[in-house]
């Protein structure tokens, strides 16, 4: 039996139990129900939904928490669950009094969360530096080499000079922030906060600075720009999550143009859901497209910008619930994940429609955009991790060379120990290696090594375990020691000689920026500043043009 | 000052002057909250919305509503306005004590209506007669001349033999049938109710009956067929104002096979509309495309269904609030009315894209299909009367040969006597003239007449009042006398040879349709059967599957 399994059951016995200390008539405060909200927003929508109604966390909705009870539901906001609800309390991120808070609060009907029309926008609107005031050529030589780093906690982008190792700059973001692209050219970095806050980084500056900003969303978790050259540079594209939405800007300037609701019908049961979020968005490099993941309702759309104010949109029945995905390495095929069904769907952007649902045969498919490569026997392959379970697995990708392994699962192995906890899978077709982490592994071992898997073998040859001085404690005001998880998150300098990862640390220090060589393995550059807290998600500029993953 | 100004200033005043009186906290119990609900949804719904935000008529938000007060409300409901909200008091539609429940009824929130899931659906499918048990070959010979003949407050529909005028059959259908299609071979005659309930009728039987039935929306407008060659009477359309959706179904069996949503954002402002319901629809002969008016939000859809589950739609920005239209004599070009806005949209579905937004130079033009005319001076013309003024229009629709008159009113003319009222205008090639009605016109002459319009001169060449008989009163059961309005609607037998009309009477008696010889515009038959309750719209089978209007 799976320790999830097991672990499932315990928590089912511990409801049971504990369901008879369900309390009467719930009140809160004003400022309870608005510090709540807030904890909600933060912490909870992401998985369970603004109105609640589930999506990869279950359904929250008052009347279903109601029967819970308050003792089972602190005692699930506090410890988790196996199915990968985090302990909010056991990890120090809830006080008891928060836990007690939330654990009330969801027993209460859900607010009904504000819209955003294109004048609530526009309201937030800045262009910080107009077009005309920018650099005509770049003012720096490596800006094609340039990493941008997601300082999550802190609400900061750093820019970090992938030749020299040198931080060139630290600009504001938004809230938690979740992804950065590029444009087509490269130029400029589009930033999206969970917040809703797009903002756009000039990379042509000698100090990279934000020179547009604009909220487009309450919660987002997708931003991409139009890929295909008649449209270079013209529209950027971010996804909400609340409302939900498609908001289509000026690249240059990020005023908004358009905005297309992705209110739908669930493609199996066709029942409507209000909350139907935008998950992953990728774009063509060959069509003047979009491909947008609609989570709750299993639809990927295929939005035709080429039209702006008129767009064309091929509604695609794929799973639920759409996550995120990436390119095949022929960019013709979109692989993404419908972590809650354990399904890779994939989206055959020529022919604008579902090629296969993929079983994933493991726990909940992550792959942020997965991993490609040229595999000497199988063909292209691509590959992903799982957040429950420890397998990584690879999928044929080309049916015209390699009908025989196109659309199944050519090769699945596992990761050494027990549990998944991996979020990301890394490779570039000048490294040997492909890189995988494990942070959310709750082992401490096991969620502070890296895993180095050989391209051809397609075989875990090493883990790399972090030397202990890179995984810096720090201490709340409380006095609880809050330690840091291990590596999150691989990125590859331009030509592939050397993988980033970065120690996801906690808000009360600083945490490196490891630099490994791709050949050796050898810990190269350690990147250590007082402006890196929480450093994340890592971005190249080269890679994220051209969709090398 | 035209009579709707002064109305309308009269109204303003006595808001004014009754607006102390409003009522402290308003309750209503159960059985009359039910009770107005239903009231609300057959009288008020239409034009003001199931969310009460407003389309044709204004918003009746309850904080609006409140500010206003109950003997304001009360005096508009019973007298209506000039600027088209009937005086459902006054014409015996409501009853005192009912004109007081809604009323109050406006003040209090809007209940929350339900959404329907395909599962909701599949619940009220019935295949009455399975594709098997049908005739194989016509079973009566006059069947591509039949008339389909909506029986509106009876919730049947009549059909008759445009040959023999025999009424060969009576069926019975949703409640207030607003229209009937045919599919693309005219044997089934799809009919689509108020309450959403959409029903097949098959006319290879000797005696015409229902096959199949499905209630795919609680409140519905529209209903079409996929009339490209490749997939001919292999599709049906619904278009549902609750919940805004569109409904595609199997054509010979109305299974439901997938629901898109329609809540969208408006198309000039961008402000989120959950309530933005589908009005009318049409298909395209060319493409495998329906043509879907949304109404509140102002898009034209282009849905193509040629792929059946995986849709491919073009949101086309045209102008609010979008209500019917028809081809025009080519069958590119989509002619439909902003009713609110007084704009003629052109949307060419060739190209996929708006062409124009044209005034119409009166007031809430109401098209229904509208009357095509090959014209020896202007080309192929297209024409609309007007609900609220008496001006009837003729737009130029062909850009290559006549671009001079394309997409402008190259005639207008006015009908005789002050005021609007009129609801269809309509032609056929073989017929010299074009006939308008005008049932709503609050003067009874007018109301009871019909007016001849010649297809080269484009004036008024002659009206035709009603004789007395065949206009026949009721008695409601309070002693009301409840007068038949005018003629209504107009239809033309396949060759053009006669045109006609049905006298719009009460629920209390049958009425008679009225038939003309095109040529001597003189009274040919009058089709007086006691089954013919509230005859109003009226669909030839072969005009309907040719788009003939």
């Amino acid at each position: 039996m799976k320790l999830s399994k097991i672990l499932s059951i315990a928590t089912i016995a511990c409801i049971g139990f504990v369901s008879q200390a369900t309390a009467g008539e719930i009140k809160l405060s004003d400022a309870e129900m608005k510090k709540a909200t807030q904890v909600y927003f933060d912490r909870c929508a992401g998985c369970h939904g603004m109105l609640r109604k589930g999506a990869l966390g279950p359904s929250l909705e008052a009347s279903k928490s109601k029967e819970m009870g308050t003792e089972t539901l602190k005692y699930i906001i506090n410890n988790g669950t196996p199915g990968g609800m985090p302990g909010w309390g056991k990890t120090g991120e809830l006080t008891a009094a928060e836990t007690e808070l939330m654990a009330k609060y969801i027993q209460i009907k859900a607010p009904q969360p504000p819209e955003k029309s294109m004048a609530d926008m526009k309201k937030t609107h800045k262009i910080l530096v107009p077009v005309k005031d920018r650099p005509k050529s770049p003012e720096a030589k490596n800006w094609k080499d340039y990493f941008a780093v997601i300082l999550r906690d802190v609400g900061k982008i750093a820019i970090v000079d992938g030749v020299t190792k040198d931080v060139v700059s630290v600009v504001p973001s938004g809230f938690a922030t979740h992804i950065t692209r590029t444009g087509a050219s490269g130029r400029y970095m589009y930033v999206i906060g969970r917040d809703g806050k797009a903002s756009m980084i000039d990379l042509w500056m000698k100090e990279p600075k934000n020179v547009a900003e604009i909220r487009t969303c309450n919660d987002a978790r997708a931003i991409d720009t139009s890929k295909h050259p008649d449209y270079k540079d013209k529209y950027a594209i971010v996804g909400c999550y609340w409302p939900p939405s498609i908001v289509t800007l000026e690249a240059d300037t990020l005023e908004p143009l358009k905005i297309v609701s992705t209110a739908s019908y669930t493609y199996d049961e066709n029942v409507f859901t209000r909350e139907a979020r935008v998950a992953a968005i990728i774009a063509s490099h060959d069509k003047p497209e979009w491909v947008v993941n609609i989570k709750e309702t299993g639809q990927v759309w295929l939005y035709d910008y080429s039209n702006v104010m008129n767009p064309k949109i091929t509604m695609v029945e794929a799973e639920r619930f759409l996550h995120d995905g990436g390119w095949d390495l022929s960019k013709r095929y979109f692989m993404t994940a419908a972590n809650a069904k354990n399904i890779i769907s994939v989206i055959d952007t020529k022919e604008g429609k579902l090629v296969a649902n993929i079983p994933s045969q493991g726990n909940k498919p992550h792959p942020g955009r997965g991993v490609n490569v040229d595999h000497p026997k199988y063909g292209p392959i691509w590959g992903s991790g799982h957040i429950g379970s420890n397998d990584i697995i690879f999928i044929g990708t080309d049916p015209e060379k390699h009908p025989k392994n196109a659309w199944k699962v050519v090769k699945k192995i596992a990761l050494p120990g027990e549990g998944g906890g991996n979020l990301f899978v890394k490779g570039h077709p000048n490294s040997q290696y492909i890189f995988a982490d494990r942070p959310v592994n709750p082992n401490r071992e096991l969620q502070t090594q890296i895993y180095v898997i050989d391209r051809d073998s397609l075989e875990v040859v090493k883990t790399i375990k972090i030397p202990k001085k890179y995984l810096k404690s720090g201490m709340t005001e409380d006095g609880k020691e809050v330690k840091a998880r291990g590596p999150v998150h691989f990125e590859f300098n331009a030509d592939g000689s050397e993988v980033w990862t970065s120690i996801w640390g906690n808000k009360l220090q600083a945490s490196p920026i490891l630099v490994f060589d791709t050949k050796t393995l050898k810990l190269k550059n350690v990147i250590d500043d007082k402006r890196l807290i929480t450093p994340t998600g890592k971005f190249n500029v080269t890679n994220t043009m051209t969709d090398t993953y």
